[in-house]
């Protein structure tokens, strides 16, 4: 058989290590050949498309960002152009028909489910692997990329412990997560935050400056506060920013805020993270064997297993307020707003 | 309600984060009173107790190591002198009479939860958290400590591929896990190892001097053995010492053995051990609210619940041949033996 | 002799380092006193002080921020009211007269050197240490907290790489210092940054958008651009936003920015930065022994040193153009502007 | 000009990116040719050698080991037989004639300098860069590699204190340094070991026991030992498990050792050993340029330079008892001995 591989959306830590378990899988135990499709879906529209043999795995499970490039292309979207989207459609399967692909892996976050599911629809066998450091890839537990970017930002919240307690003032740290708040509910909690905000829990500005003068009270003269980027504010400003001016008017305390950004979804990946993705990746290659087609790789419990593409697609996966995290940390005094 | 807790047997990271959570929830939510028992179950024989206020617990998420001290006292252990054992058992009760604990929370591995299940066995109302970096508990998917020790002993296997390379030697790396092998399953895996020996999968050292040349013939003239200690080795030598030596008998290749020991227990918890940690203290204290003794918290998949105490004491948790990383490793051409 | 200790202004990784040395020297070879005074100048204004023992030394040595507290109070700064700067002044001589310190010795940057030579020419035995991020006092080659901020600038300009390269993106990355751009020339070497600009050279958009699409006409459609946060900008917009802005007008790429923040100054110190932490504090010790006051610790080559408090005072220690570092990044094709 | 570079004897982070400085500083400024030569100086003589380009650099300077790979081989070693000795000359001098070399660069450590020096006698250009994690080499004041060995050493000691405090336990750990205790001494100060031992100072055993017993009776019930491997022992006993059999002969304290081994020499260079590693690379092409040969890069305080070859071979850099940090930590109460 015959196997393409891209990866698509933003990065994040562990793609290469999946690319590696799907190549080494598929090359040593089924004896199948991979291609690697450059760019993401632009690969595919341009037929940028080179051979993967072992020398080209060499360093990759622990390597950051992908070797194959990514783009946000989304070939299938609705555009108001509908020539030019039949044009793409074409040009892609085409490439997939010159080169007698018997499958196309695709590893990607919610845009990429959303488009490999479009490509399974017009006929393309497809297998994709869930991957986003917002774990809010509908269908799956966890995705690779998620412990990584906890860590990462639980190692800074560390570091603002030092300083919001040598100063006595409120730091407040602005941590990715649009819609999906899990990194702030996971590295808050591992970095001992104080108030942690999610987009999907509405906050009392009220409520958050009684916890920070509450602590004061209890001989605690400072705090830590991590936000998701994606809680809403006013007036268009980042969350970090909003949050740290509207304590300083609330509190009176010395605030300040730090937003984290783009080192959240580089580097190296967690021992967590290269075994989730290789496991993947090898349970892709066993899909494809079985031509069991147009199916997400998941994560359930421990157990690696698949969802039909067509149920992943549109869909985000949410914390729930209920959240064991969040009733544990309620429970030891934290504000969830 | 007041509540003695204390940690036994090898120390751990995250065994203060749990305290934290213990604590935390205690206090805050279920107004319980916690008291800290020194040096594991000697410090209910001696008496050794202090009450742990908020002030306690600055800190403790992110610290290794167990403020509380421990000990490998097991007071319950059948001893030829059958007095000593009564005498111990008596000053045990005692001294949780004259406290007047509620209950008694436990924080141990696999002989901590059989000491466990002896206390309750004479009356006393315990809970039990289990604790381990070799992940060897029975009745839970994962103990905290676990991912900690793996990222260290990822992080070492890491570097020695400088080493490895860059000399065309084969490094071989000793990691803990007397019976089960779970460190050396999982940092193998994360650090890239080409072969990885553990207690439950008897080895051939032949089939480790082929899959050696056989890298040689595939260009790669050097190779990463991750070994767990508790393999079976001859004249007593210890597994790093001993499958160097072999190596290089069979393959003629320079080999170099490293022992990670005690490196691998220490500092400060991974995010993801963190988390655990917090969460199996609270729910320990959830089950002493609702007066549900003689168990022992678990994980299973992402849930915390629980298992009776009398299932898990004097078992092993050990790994399947079957285990879904080794079927995926095998594929990919990775040796175990 | 009897000895008070203070740090002042921002903090920074390896002042608790110092504050340790600084009390094992004086306790266990000279047999002094030592006591902490809190939160900076304020706590001299407030008599906020206490006696320092063994005990409070456990763990400092590796411990981010400073145990001691610390503000930004300047007593001796010129006020529009002057009666206000007599008070102030003579409340901190009468505390210290009432401790009968024999030396107060001050730990802090630029401003800190500043009131440590008023205070001496008020009559009080001084000995200061230099301590910032920035290595920007006047007076040494190296300050402690330094190698810290290089460090983790440097990982955090690694982990950008791997975005970068995956999206063929440029990415900017700000870091700290005002006026001197010294943890921008350190980390961006260290880092692998293309672009690196300092407050000290002045730069010119068009030649960074020639050296970026110069590096695209050599196959590198990616770029690493490191700034400190002090260089120049146009409407008040903050240096990382500014530059990517132009350009993203100069080149046309996709350009993404990072602002490093507060977790520069804040966690472990380095192992180089805890040395020299501990034999600064060390050495002044040795000074307050001679009786060789008024005099600010110093790094020359790899000796340590004292110079006057006198000549430090108001002056900033910039990177100079001829600098080695940068003489030799541009003949290796690195752009400084 | 062409140029052939090599590496020779044990990795050492920081050997990519001096590469990376050699070649970028040579080709970009200099307009130089780079050649590769394979496997230290058994490529002369093997005349395994291919030319560098840019695409040979990406990703050096973070990379730790050495692309060019590195062998022990010594062509100008006093042999037996005399007349191998002559054929291994004539092939390297054969060698460099063929490829029209103007110079050799040589990055190694004390074995590598010799040889080099020897190279420079038969009327061969060399330069030479100086590379060892112990910090031996004569003639600069430090070398690259020695701040990542003290770095990783000191992290593992961090770890160690949880154990040590947890258990009450005397921890050994021995870190690398056959002649010269400089990984010990900068390790064991940044780490806070209690006990330094290297073996240019002489120790008492009863000394270190009644150290020991000191700190327990100052209510510190627990040690940290860092030695260095070269320390004498008796019964060819390895330094960790000497000094902890006699310690808890001593004391009677329940010691348990530590051999952090191949883990000091591998992975990432710090952000000091690659600003240090870039310095002397550029430098070393500087010298090139100049014709000044037969010389080797040195590190004299904060400058970069360069002393004679001649003056160098067959010595070895060693801790003097009136080192600085020594002194310094006699002060504060650590035993060296």
């Amino acid at each position: 058989m015959k196997i393409g591989i891209l990866t698509s959306g933003g990065d994040c830590p562990g793609i290469n290590a999946t690319i590696r378990g799907v190549c080494k899988t598929a090359m040593n135990h089924y004896k199948m050949e991979v291609y690697g499709i450059h760019n993401g879906f632009r690969g595919l529209l341009d037929d940028e498309i080179v051979p993967l043999g072992e020398s080209s795995l060499t360093g990759l499970l622990s390597m950051g960002g992908t070797i194959l490039g990514t783009s946000r292309e989304k070939p299938f979207k609705k555009h108001s152009n509908t020539s030019l989207a039949e044009e793409k459609s074409a040009a892609i399967l085409n490439t997939i028909r010159k080169h007698a692909f018997d499958c196309i892996v695709c590893i990607g976050g919610n845009g990429t489910q959303t488009t490999a599911a479009r490509l399974a629809d017009v006929g393309v066998n497809v297998i994709s692997i869930p991957k986003t450091i917002d774990n809010d890839v509908w269908g799956t537990d966890i995705s690779f990329g998620f412990d990584s970017a906890v860590s990462i930002a639980t190692d800074a919240i560390d570091r603002l412990h030092s300083t919001a307690s040598s100063h006595q003032r409120v730091m407040v740290i602005e941590v990715m997560g649009h819609k999906a708040g899990w990194i702030a509910l996971y590295s808050g909690m591992a970095g001992g935050g104080d108030i942690i905000l999610l987009p999907e829990i509405p906050f009392d500005i009220h409520r958050i400056g009684d916890a920070i003068i509450g602590r004061l009270k209890r001989g605690k003269p400072y705090s830590i506060v991590v936000v998701a980027e994606g809680i809403p504010t006013l007036n268009g400003k980042k969350a970090a920013q909003y949050i740290a001016e509207e304590i300083e008017y609330e509190t009176g305390f010395e605030t300040r805020e730090t937003v984290l950004g783009y080192i959240q979804r580089g580097g190296n990946p967690t021992a967590f993270d290269r075994n989730l993705a290789t496991r993947m990746g090898g349970h892709a290659i066993d899909l494809v064997a079985q031509k069991q087609f147009g199916r997400m790789i998941s994560l359930k419990g421990f157990d690696i297993t698949s969802v039909p593409l067509s149920e992943v697609a549109g869909k985000v996966r949410l914390v729930s307020e209920n959240h064991d995290l969040i009733v544990q940390g309620r429970h030891m005094g934290i504000c969830f707003g």
